[in-house]
């Protein structure tokens, strides 16, 4: 009977619950067919989401190139008529405009903290030394060749920008046009024209002067303590682009030949500096003076470079070259990455490598066996050819050849060439594949 | 009855359909279920479609920034032991090797139809005319200031690299190292020192020569009919860094000293071109001779330019410069946007607008007063000083000076400076905001 009770009750409830099941089912698939819609909608939500994020990341992680047609009209200081080049008048927040001028050029925005504008120059009339015209050639192809290897601009200027300052002083008035003319160039590098960069690798640490607006090559204790006009150098310093920089350029500017108070700062100078014995007012005295008298207003944003040759006296390198060749080769010769070809453009890939076989060269100094990063032929006078007397007979012209060809053979191994003689740069010698794996001995 | 008959059927049927419309219902909600599902799929398949899209896109539209530390340990053409930059070996397939190159540096493969390299140079020693160094260097300043202003690179050769090519073949040799020195540039384009740059704001027309591979000043019926030596002009020219210019080099320097056939070329040439005196086969000629005898093989990639001046004769075109002067400051008087100062970098900007009134300058030919692009001292020789005949005392000195000027002013202006004498580059005076708006006749 139960049996049969069960076997009974069975399609009654079938029957009865038909309609409860298919609601159930009916309502599944609704839920599915509205999660599919939702699901539908996020995605599609999520596409433009997906979308800016990436494309943003994509293109921030990656700086645009510059665009150099694109102007736009609104104005910017160029259209302010007090706006100009000259020391004459000082720019008021300059930083602002400098800003809006970015802003306006976002491609010249990006990666702006590491953009140099390198300058160098010379007298606009030929040299009186018969070698003195080839040297500053040289000299300008030195530094071209390295803005080509780093990316960065050069300009040379053989124009006397100030009737005043056509001395030691041009650069002064140099510097204040190229601010003005390059708001793009977070950094002005000064080179002068008897400074030769002789480690074409490096790199200027611009991280470590985040916090500085004048690096200048300079020892703290000949500043405050000799009180020495040789206690900075300025043959080889950089400058931010920036307000701060206008003002300090007015300021030694106004110690300069162009200001009415010439005479006595050349006396002022001459009394203050312990060592200086050559009359008249020079850039590099007057900045010492700044740092020893106006510590307080200037000192905290000028740093002075001594871990590296921003500035390096040819004396004390041009003796070292020839070992400092034979330990590069020999590093060469041991680790096979170093002595691969790669083309001009990607050389800074090797920076990191060399660095790490270069902890042991000892540092920058006397003692080691780096690169020298700048020789600064100082008192040699290419161009009058009225060198130093303490310096015998061609001693400064040797010393200049040997440093521009050994300069030479790091940018001419790129286009597969060396100097096989620091002391003639008219000969090469194609460099063998794998060089200097076996044939290192050709150059020392 | 009837009524009655529909109204009892009605029930009859709604009670016997029941199932079959649920199932509808259920088939209607299954689809759309099903729908939703293959468009979420769609929808997700589409995600990466149009993010890979979008992003390819949008970066094409704004090329990254050139990536200089990067160098893949794969290996590339500079890892074949046989491939080498002198013009002693072919290199086989540089097509696809550059290619491959540009593939691991995705960064210079970015607008890389538009990257030109610009070489020129000089001896390795220093000149024998008290000025030719002083004019070497000038001019050197010139093509930087071009390659700065447009975003090129320059690299000046005053090495020889190869010992029988230190002569008005020394090209070669530089252009094929070059080549493989650097695989991301599109274009070389060759300069020789005593050719000057004179409109800085002139854009070589790239577009142009999209099927050819070399691109030379020249003139076909002087090559086809008078074949002239001078058809051609070899002191300016491009040549793209592709196989076919490998090749081409191979055969121009198998014409050349470091050719066992040279003698005979020699002869070949003089007999064969109507108006060759100099004896000797050298490079200008060479490429007239295989214009005329191997057109076939080389003429149809070889685009002879005259619409502009790719090089232009100094004679022809220093005794036009003042009225070009003049017309230029006229036309900027007229039109204020032409006077607006600009940052350098972005000079370009105001191509488009100086096109729109140069179409009235009467073309590049003698007759109008646009610019000329490259004004060449052919037959001045300012490195060793020994000038045609043809040109009376100091004619060659006194027009580089001026057409040097003439160049720097359009360069120094962005500075905020200009040369108020272009027979004197000495001198300077600051440009008055708005200039020329009154002050014009000031250099004219």
């Amino acid at each position: 009977m139960t049996r049969i009770k069960v076997h009974t009750k069975a399609p009654t409830f079938f029957r009865d619950c038909r309609p409860f099941i298919l609601a159930v089912f009916v309502a599944i698939l609704l839920l599915y067919a509205l999660w599919s819609f939702t699901e539908t909608a996020w995605t599609n939500l999520s596409v433009s989401a997906i979308f800016s994020n990436a494309t943003t990341d994509h293109c921030t992680s990656q700086p645009q190139s510059l665009n150099r047609t694109h102007d736009p009209p609104e104005p910017t200081f160029y259209d302010d008529p007090e706006l100009c080049y000259t020391l004459d008048k000082p720019i008021d927040n300059w930083d602002d405009k400098r800003k809006s001028w970015l802003k306006l050029h976002p491609s010249f925005a990006d990666n702006v903290q590491d953009r140099i504008l390198l300058l160098t120059g010379s007298q606009p009339s030929p040299c009186k030394s018969p070698i003195g015209d080839h040297l500053l050639l040289r000299g300008f192809k030195n530094k071209a060749d390295y803005c080509r290897i780093h990316g960065y601009d050069i300009f040379y200027s053989n124009a006397c920008f100030d009737p005043k300052l056509c001395n030691v002083w041009a650069k002064v008035a140099v510097i204040r046009a190229s601010m003005v003319a390059h708001p793009e160039a977070e950094w002005i590098w000064w080179m002068d024209s008897d400074a030769i960069i002789t480690d074409m690798d490096f790199k200027i640490p611009l991280q470590r002067y985040k916090e500085h607006n004048l690096v200048v090559p300079g020892w703290p204790n000949l500043v405050y303590e000799k009180k020495s006009w040789v206690a900075v150098n300025t043959g080889s310093f950089l400058m931010r682009n920036c307000e701060w920089s206008l003002e300090f350029l007015d300021v030694w500017a106004s110690m300069s030949p162009r200001s009415p108070d010439y005479k006595y700062w050349s006396e002022t100078l001459m009394s203050t500096l312990s060592d200086k014995v050559i009359p008249g007012a020079d850039e590099q005295s007057s900045l010492v003076y700044l740092l020893l008298r106006e510590k307080k207003k200037w000192g905290d944003m000028i740093y002075l470079e001594n871990q590296y040759y921003l500035h390096g006296y040819w004396v004390e390198i041009v003796g070292r070259l020839n070992n400092i060749i034979k330990k590069y080769l020999d590093t060469e010769a041991k680790v096979p990455v170093l002595r691969r070809r790669v083309a001009e453009v990607v050389s800074e890939s090797l920076d990191g490598v060399w660095e790490r076989y270069l902890r042991d060269a000892g540092g920058f100094g006397n003692s080691g066996w780096r690169r020298p990063f700048i020789t600064h032929f100082t008192g040699c006078q290419p161009c009058t050819g009225k060198h130093d007397p303490a310096y015998k007979g061609n001693a400064c012209w040797v010393a200049m050849e040997k440093s521009l060809n050994f300069a030479d053979n790091q940018v001419l191994r790129r286009y597969g060439f060396m100097h096989p003689d620091l002391g003639n740069g008219s000969s090469v010698f194609p460099v063998p594949f794998d060089f200097p794996a076996d044939e290192k001995e050709e150059l020392v």
